[in-house]
């Protein structure tokens, strides 16, 4: 069977649960677990991309060049992936970052805004980088949107498109359906990023697969804010078992995640990923996680149930930098209820 | 769509995680928070069914008699369901289950051994009991075994026969087209009981019900050993945004686990379930879990891995009480090495 190609994000999307804290020498360390695990691309940086490193997106310890500088230096066959969200990077900070090692770079628009991916795609591809485009979100659109959005992306010469489903909202036979769909109408290949928030992540890995992307995403231990993402070492078991062909060994992955990832996940006193209340309903109603601390702030403030907003905004399509809405979306709620239950 | 029966087992199969140490008044407030929520079912006692309270399967704060009687009390309007395995509970203990409230009874078996269950289920069925034939470590068996098993419980008067992925090591598509096959060729109605070692447990879920299945377990949080069960709030989150009718509330019974589980948990100083790399091999081989401690002994004794004990042991298909097999199969790998490799 087509083999799968496995970018592993524990050093960017798992940053989140670390809060951007790793030291160059874990960076380092667990980069090279993953590298002799067999992993074929190896993502780092701060979780929301290049340059995320900020007051708004949280300061991590070290800023992304000296991590992609310090990693770059103990791989050898692995490719090292920086994400860049056009707007928080620039073409700049690529430049640097591939002078420094990196060598793939995934280029994150919403779902519907492929469109300001066309500058950074562009100039990836002419600086020689292996360019991903990753269109996150993706429930929130249907399969001849996201055709059209990742078409863009092909045209401004990505070598992959990704569908992403950033809030772990999407079911097995969405993911299939879609991705056949991406399939059939595109020339480059296709990949697929997930999270767990429902549970599904490596359901829908395999789904994916099955319905013809060549790229999946995963993270050790499934590290990632919340439910997590697929877990590495799951998804290479149950690719094994299907004796569908990779280049990840099983136990290395497994010792990788046992016995450097998790003891630096301990000594930091973070939490191990695991589902809560607060991820499954990022899941069930698809709408950021950082949604979450506004709609328990509009919960106090209205006297409404926070999941009752959250499944609102998810209705309404809420996308990030709409936390305005927020307060809205509960006082509608807060009101509606009134005109429902007046003797209250 | 069609309605889904919920059977939630975070009382019996989720006792595992507790030692089975629950208060007679935790035991009735979870009871009762499941039973507000709307859950259909509910089963408690021993992790290893009626009487497993015992020095080969651990002692429960209480007897099975106990926890019966003190829950039915509390119960108004779901269904008490026990468990039963032949051989260890017997007939007298039924009639005593049945005599202190327990409605609903599940004889289980292993997927090759229905016959075993033929004087209990036909002894439940004249008690006027609710049947329900528990065929387990399905992924042992093919399909057309697993429906000849089946149809053995059907033919003692069994009113629904569960198919039970007790190591987890079922993916989506083999339990779709296993249970379309029961559904087929069964007139009773079919259940499925997940386990999450591979991640595949709400995927399962699904995926069953797809195929025709109208009885689904969970645990809540999905408690239970090493990755546990399908966790109830996720089960009836994807059922929801499916459309799939079923008579649970979601938020009641999010709240359920987080209000009245999680504090009696963390309480005992018990882990929330999640996978590790036990859990994933148990799944991955397709084992029993009662087999890891074993394994790991002779892994040690035989410098053998582990994990190459434990999927040759799945390859052979080994079943409980056959755990003398394990010194045997860790002793063979241990001279192939020696054969394979001369110079170490």
């Amino acid at each position: 069977m087509r083999k799968v190609i496995i970018t592993d994000t524990t050093l960017r999307d798992g940053s989140h649960s670390v809060f951007h804290q790793h030291t160059l020498d874990e960076m380092k360390s667990i980069a090279k677990a993953l590298e002799d695990a067999g992993v074929d691309i190896i993502e780092l940086g701060h979780g929301d991309g290049l340059t995320g490193s900020s007051i708004n997106y949280g300061f991590g310890l070290h800023n992304d060049f000296e991590y992609i500088e310090a990693v770059a230096s103990v791989l050898t066959k692995a490719k090292l992936a920086v994400l860049l969200i056009p707007g928080i990077g620039t073409i700049e900070h690529l430049e640097k970052a591939k002078e420094l090692g990196a060598e793939v770079i995934r280029v994150a628009t919403h779902v519907t805004e492929a469109d300001v991916s066309e500058q950074h795609i562009k100039a990836a591809k002419e600086m020689g980088l292996f360019t991903v485009g990753f269109l996150m979100m993706a429930h929130m659109a249907d399969k001849e949107t996201i055709l059209q959005e990742a078409k863009k992306m092909e045209s401004y010469g990505a070598d992959v498109v990704y569908m992403t489903d950033s809030s772990g909202a999407m079911l097995p036979d969405e993911v299939y359906e879609n991705i056949k769909y991406l399939k059939e109408n595109l020339n480059v290949p296709i990949g697929h990023h997930s999270h767990n928030n429902l549970g599904m992540a490596v359901a829908n890995s395999l789904s994916a697969y099955k319905a013809g992307a060549d790229y999946i995403d995963g993270s050790l231990i499934g590290l990632g804010a919340g439910a997590g993402n697929c877990p590495t070492e799951m998804l290479v078991a149950v690719l094994d078992k299907q004796g569908i062909e990779n280049n990840v060994d099983l136990y290395k992955i497994i010792d990788a995640g046992d016995d450097v990832l998790k003891p630096i996940i301990v000594n930091k006193g973070r939490e191990l990923p695991r589902f809560n209340s607060d991820s499954l309903m990022v899941g069930y109603a698809g709408v950021y996680s950082s949604f979450m601390l506004h709609a328990k702030n509009a919960s106090e403030r209205f006297k409404v149930d926070t999941r009752d907003i959250l499944v609102e905004l998810g209705r309404k399509k809420a996308v990030g930098g709409q936390e305005d809405w927020i307060i809205e979306v509960a006082h509608n709620l807060a009101n509606k209820d009134k005109i429902m239950q007046p003797t209250k």
